[in-house]
């Protein structure tokens, strides 16, 4: 059994009042959000996002990786995204565990080394934004005059809170 | 200006509203879904999510990379996930570009030389999900009763369709 199914026939409904619309490639807002996997983030209700409005990136954390970079690029390069919101948030996840705990927890359970690996776990939610955010601005591929911000996510009461940089 | 001031003051009418919730970290469904980050797409509205019910991970084509086996291993290892769906989408960024031309791009630009990076571009949506699939399925830290799906949003109508693996 998938839950896929599920999805699936709620999506019909969905598709069903969407009608046909043909917005443009390029985000509206010229904006590109970079968050967290976590289910209890709904960015585009939380940020007031219409369809068409803003890039998405997600990953475990929120983390600024080069798959990340990646695809910041290609939003800024090709789709002509000029801001960047790099957005973590309170009990995330990523701040349970530590590489090493891991690494032995994953030879335990799947049987595969992944010593040195680094998951990108973090303490501080607040610090955590503000190393992503220096990442992007030391990366060449990111030009000096795009706008980046930090912010933190509140999942119990859905508040965004700036980051001082 | 940035853009970001704006989303802070929507910000607050939601979280006025969203009241104080406690959810748990590890998501309902069991449920984490691969996506693209275009504009165009609201995962939680198009499948009908709750807050709570599924991880969101989203890059440049919703590609299979190892930032993203990163993140399934820790939605799955740490956050108790048991399923996964690659959803791509119709009238993707990732089919406008070639790596070489935007190789050439990047340097004209940016006066980066990033020759012989792969930014993941694809030609046909349903074998992009296939391709993703595949490596999936070919990686030791994904376990082999995890369930996969593979599907393609279309962004004009907001219509999901399975591709068959």
């Amino acid at each position: 059994m998938s839950y896929f199914e599920n999805f699936l026939k709620t999506n019909q409904a969905y598709a069903d009042l969407h009608g046909t619309e043909h917005l443009p490639q390029k985000p509206k807002t010229h904006v590109a959000i970079v968050t967290c996997m976590d289910s209890r983030l709904h960015v585009a209700q939380a940020l007031g996002l219409a369809l068409g409005d803003a890039h998405i990136l997600r990953n475990a954390g929120g983390r600024v990786t080069d798959d990340i970079i990646r695809s910041l690029v290609i939003s800024q390069q090709q789709l002509g995204t000029r801001e960047i919101v790099v957005l973590h948030h309170t009990d995330c996840g990523a701040q349970s565990f530590t590489n090493e705990a891991f690494a032995a927890q994953l030879e335990r359970d799947l049987g595969v080394s992944v010593h040195g690996k680094d998951f990108l776990p973090f303490s501080d939610v607040e610090e955590s934004v503000r190393e992503d955010v220096r990442k992007l601005r030391e990366s060449p591929l990111i030009p000096d005059d795009i706008v980046i911000s930090g912010a933190v996510y509140d999942v119990n009461t859905g508040r965004i809170s700036e980051v001082t940089l």
